[in-house]
């Protein structure tokens, strides 16, 4: 069972420092087809339905250029999830384990991060395969997919430092 | 050369809403080698040098379990970067498109993801390889590498919902 508002067994919650480090801005929202968190998947796959994402003004010029590519990484808001859990239980059985070593959507900074498949895009709207968020989720950010991307600026001295020599 | 202030040739800006539809906590702190923009990786690579990621109270507990991760990923907060271009020329040759075909720091909501390759974890300090970002740059999620996670909460109907078949 998905988790609502219950802390469960084994679980520990923590007075978390206000939320006001950095602030962010929504700057599109994803359509799914799915409205409950009880039928949501875990995680979506390349093989889903195909979903909407929409970008919200003034940010249709910074779509410029993403058509070219088939894989994208996906920034969302997990706008309902509680944010005080450092440990979790995720099967409910009394066994829990620490938030950062499990990729549930309840964090200090609820940000999902997905891959999805890039149907085709139309305008403000991209259709895309893999996502796994409720309908209506905030975006926050769109990047090409790691493995697709080489950096068109020129490279800098860090880019060629490896290992822990003097 | 990095981008410092400037708006380049066949850049666009726009004038942003504020920033204020979510905030963020920052959970810990990046410390690299790099204090300078000039010299900063474009790209980490995971046989570059060792990297220390602090976190703070109280999200401690939520490392319990992480060891067993050979690689995370890391989101964090690049706190030097303007948020208003929506195209970039990332060569500055006066060709530009669009910041979501990019993986420039520069974007709406700046937060850079990154893999890493876990050395160790000592306290309340990872030590890790394939960091990019500049030293004290703000941590704002760890997560295990998608590729090596497997949900452990129960599935749902919709992690076997495939296609757009009525």
């Amino acid at each position: 069972m998905v988790r609502l508002n219950e802390i469960r067994d084994g679980e520990e919650a923590v007075v978390p420092p206000p939320a006001t480090d950095a602030g962010l801005v929504f700057i599109g929202r994803c359509h799914t087809p799915w409205t409950d968190r009880l039928t949501c998947p875990r995680q979506g796959r390349l093989d889903g339905p195909t979903c909407r994402i929409e970008i919200f003004d003034p940010w249709l010029p910074a779509l410029d250029g993403i058509a070219q590519f088939e894989r994208l990484e996906v920034l969302y808001w997990l706008h309902q999830s509680r944010r005080d859990l450092v440990r979790q239980s995720p099967r409910n059985d009394g066994s829990a384990r620490g938030t950062f070593s499990l990729r549930t959507p309840v964090r200090p900074n609820p940000i999902g991060t997905h891959i999805v498949s890039l149907v085709r895009v139309e305008g403000a709207n991209l259709f895309v395969r893999g996502l796994d968020c409720l309908d209506g989720t905030p975006l926050i950010d769109l990047k090409p997919d790691r493995t697709l991307f080489t950096p068109i600026a020129p490279r800098q001295a860090g880019d060629d430092q490896i290992g822990d020599g003097a």
